[in-house]
C-alpha cells in the first residue's frame, strides 16, 4: 500500500537477499526501513513490536529461520531458533503455525540446502499472505456492498487496533475489505479506535488509511458504544490474533467491549482473519494465556514535542501500579460472522470446519 | 482528603473571603492552588476543566455568582452571570440546579445584601455537598461490605473516570463508599480506568487514592471487559453527570461499555450520585445533548519529560481528524442500583421517585 505515494510491503527481501522491515514502533512520526541481519534482530523486532500483527509476526519469524540457517543450518540450531522465536509473543497462534510449517519442511532437507530453501519458503509464505488477504478483502467487500445497497449512503465502519496492511505483508485483514470497497467506489468512512495502550489505531490504522486517502476519524476506545447508540456505525470489522474452532476470537484488548456494544445496538460485528489463525485445539477460550505486557506501556507514551522531536513522556503519577493485558476474547455469540480467505462463515464449530473443509 | 499528608478540599473560601481551587489540569504532576478573582476566572476554570466533576462544577458556579455580585449585584448582572456560567458545560445537570438554586434565592434579597448572602449560600452548598457525599459513602459502603462478607477476601472495585473527592468538594461520589470501606478496614483494591482522552482516571482517581494509601492499579479503558471475564472484578462503581428519572445514566464516555461488560459477566454495576444530578424532565436519554469537545484532546497529551518538565506532545499523525464525545448514556437496564444520599435504589422511575419522596 501507499506511503507518501510510494508502494510498500511490510517485509521484503532485496535482490541480494537482505531482509528489510518498516520499524513500526517509530510510526506515525518517522518512516524508517531497517535491515534484519540475524535471528536476534528478528526476535527483538517481534518482541519489541517493530513488526506486529498476527500474520506479519508469522512471516517475519519465517525470515528469522532463514537468518538462523545462514548462521548455522544444523538441526540443533533450527530447533533452538524455533524455540526462541516462539517465545517472543505467546498469544499469536500463527507464529506457531508459521514456525512449524517452515521447520518441518526444513527438517526434511539436507543441511546444506537449508539456507536456500528457507528463503524460498519464507518468500512464498509472504506472497501467500498477500493472496489470502486479497481474498479476505473480496469476501468482506461483499458485506460492505450489501449494507451500501440497503442504506444508499456512505457506510461507516468501526475498527479496533491495527489489522491493516501493516499487520500483514500487504492489504491487511480487517482493512482488506475496506480497500476493496474503496476500489469499487463505495463511499466509506472509518472510525478508528485509538487502541490504548500502544495506540495502534491512531498511530498505524489512521496513518495507513490516510496515506491511501480513505476518509477516517480517530475516536477514543471509550466512544464506540455511544456512537453505535447514535446510529453512527453501520458495521464493525476487526482482526483476530487467534480464533478458536468454536468461533471465539482472541484479539487486541478492548475488542470484546465493542462486540458487546454492537450486539446491544444490532450492528453487525465481523472479524476478518486468515485461516492460519484458527486454533484447532483450544476448547474453552478462558484457557488462552493472555499476554501481560510491561506496565510502562501505560505509564509512558511517545509523541512529537513542539520542536518536532520524538519524545517519551510519563502520563501517570509516579509510584502507581498499572496492569497491562494485551488481548481479550470475544465469545462467538457476539460475532456476526468470520471473514476468511475461504469465505464468510458463522462463528461456530460446524461452519468453521465446513468452510475450511475439515471433517 | 489527603494530598502529601495534608488535608484539602477542592474549593474553599479563606478568612478574607478569597476563593481558592486546586488547578486540576496540572495534576498529577503539579499541585497548585489558584485564586478565582472574578466571574470570568470561574467560567474559564469550569470550561477549561481546572475544576470538573458534576458536583464541584455546581458549587464552583455558585462561588462564581458570589464573585459576580462583588462586581455588580444588579438583577441584570445576576441573570447575565447565570447565563455565562450555564454555557460552560452543557451536559452537567446540577450546574443548572446549583445556579437556579442560588439565583432564585438572591433575587428575593435586596441588591445590597446579595454579596454577603451569595457567599453564605455558596459556602452552605459546599458543606451540604460534603455531607451528601458522606451519606452516599455510608450507603455504598454497605454494598461493599455485603460482597466482602460473601467473598471473605479483598473486594476488587472497578471505577471509570474521576468521581472522586476531586470531582466534589470532598469524599467524592463513586469513591466515598471506597473511603468509607477503608475506614471500616475492609480490604479493597481499585482498578482505575485510565479514561481517555483526558485521563481523569489515571491522573486524578489513581492520584487521589494513592495519596490516601488505598491500593489501586491503573488499567486501560480497554481492559475491564477481559478482567471481568477473568473474575478479577467484584463490582463496578461509577459516578453520574446526569441521571434521568427513568434511571438512565449519562456519565463519562466509556461508562456504557463497562456496564455492558458487567452485565455480561453478572457483576454488579453501581452508580453513585447526589440526587441533585437527577434530571426530572428528560424522558428519553437519546435526547440528552452530548458535549463534543475539541479534537485536540485526542491529538495531544500532557506528561512529564525526561528532564522533569511538563510538556504537551502530539500523539496522532498530522492531518487526521478526530471526533471527541465527552459522555455516553447507560440504559437503566444495565444498572444494578443507584447509590444516593437518600439511600440505594433500583434504576427505575418508581424507585427513584420513592427514595426522593416525589409523587
Amino acid at each position: 500500500m501507499l506511503v507518501n505515494n510510494k508502494n510498500y510491503k511490510t517485509i521484503w527481501a532485496t535482490d541480494k537477499n537482505k531482509i528489510f522491515i518498516i520499524d513500526q514502533t517509530l510510526l506515525p512520526f518517522t518512516f524508517k526501513e531497517i535491515e534484519l541481519r540475524s535471528l536476534n534482530d528478528v526476535a527483538v523486532a517481534i518482541s519489541s513490536m517493530q513488526v506486529r500483527g498476527a500474520p506479519l509476526i508469522g512471516i517475519t519469524a519465517a525470515f528469522g529461520i532463514y537468518l538462523a540457517m545462514l548462521d548455522d543450518s544444523s538441526n540443533q540450531n533450527l530447533e533452538s531458533a524455533k524455540k526462541i522465536l516462539l517465545s517472543t509473543r505467546p498469544t499469536a497462534i500463527n507464529l506457531k503455525w508459521a514456525l512449524e510449517k517452515i521447520t518441518s519442511q526444513l527438517l526434511e532437507e539436507n543441511q546444506k540446502d537449508r539456507v536456500a530453501k528457507s528463503l524460498i519458503i519464507a518468500k512464498k509464505m509472504a506472497s501467500q499472505d498477500e493472496e489470502i488477504n486479497q481474498r479476505i478483502g473480496d469476501n468482506g467487500c461483499r458485506l460492505i456492498e450489501e449494507i451500501y445497497k440497503k442504506k444508499g449512503q456512505q457506510v461507516n465502519i468501526l475498527t479496533h487496533c491495527n489489522a491493516g496492511w501493516l499487520a500483514t505483508v500487504d492489504w491487511g485483514t480487517a482493512t482488506a475489505p475496506i480497500y476493496k470497497a474503496r476500489d469499487k467506489k463505495i463511499p466509506i468512512h472509518v472510525w478508528v479506535d485509538e487502541t490504548r495502550p500502544r495506540n495502534q489505531g491512531s498511530s498505524l490504522t489512521a496513518w495507513e488509511l490516510n496515506n491511501e486517502n480513505i476518509s477516517c476519524s480517530i475516536i477514543t476506545d471509550n466512544a464506540g458504544g455511544h456512537m453505535m447508540q447514535q446510529g453512527m456505525v453501520d458495521m464493525v470489522i476487526t482482526g483476530s490474533d487467534r480464533t478458536t474452532f468454536r468461533g471465539d476470537v482472541c484479539n487486541k484488548i478492548g475488542t470484546y467491549l465493542k462486540a458487546l456494544a454492537a450486539n446491544d445496538n444490532n450492528i453487525p460485528f465481523y472479524v476478518a482473519l486468515p485461516s492460519s489463525t484458527i486454533d484447532w485445539k483450544t476448547d474453552n477460550f478462558k484457557e488462552i494465556k493472555i499476554e501481560e505486557r510491561n506496565q510502562n506501556e501505560i505509564h509512558f507514551i511517545q509523541g512529537k514535542d513542539q520542536n518536532g522531536n520524538i519524545v517519551d513522556i510519563r502520563i501517570t503519577p509516579e509510584n502507581i501500579e498499572a496492569l497491562n493485558y494485551a488481548f481479550d476474547t470475544t465469545p462467538s455469540k457476539y460475532i456476526s460472522a468470520l471473514i476468511t480467505e475461504n469465505g464468510v462463515c458463522k462463528a461456530n464449530e460446524k461452519d468453521i470446519k465446513k468452510i475450511n473443509e475439515i471433517n
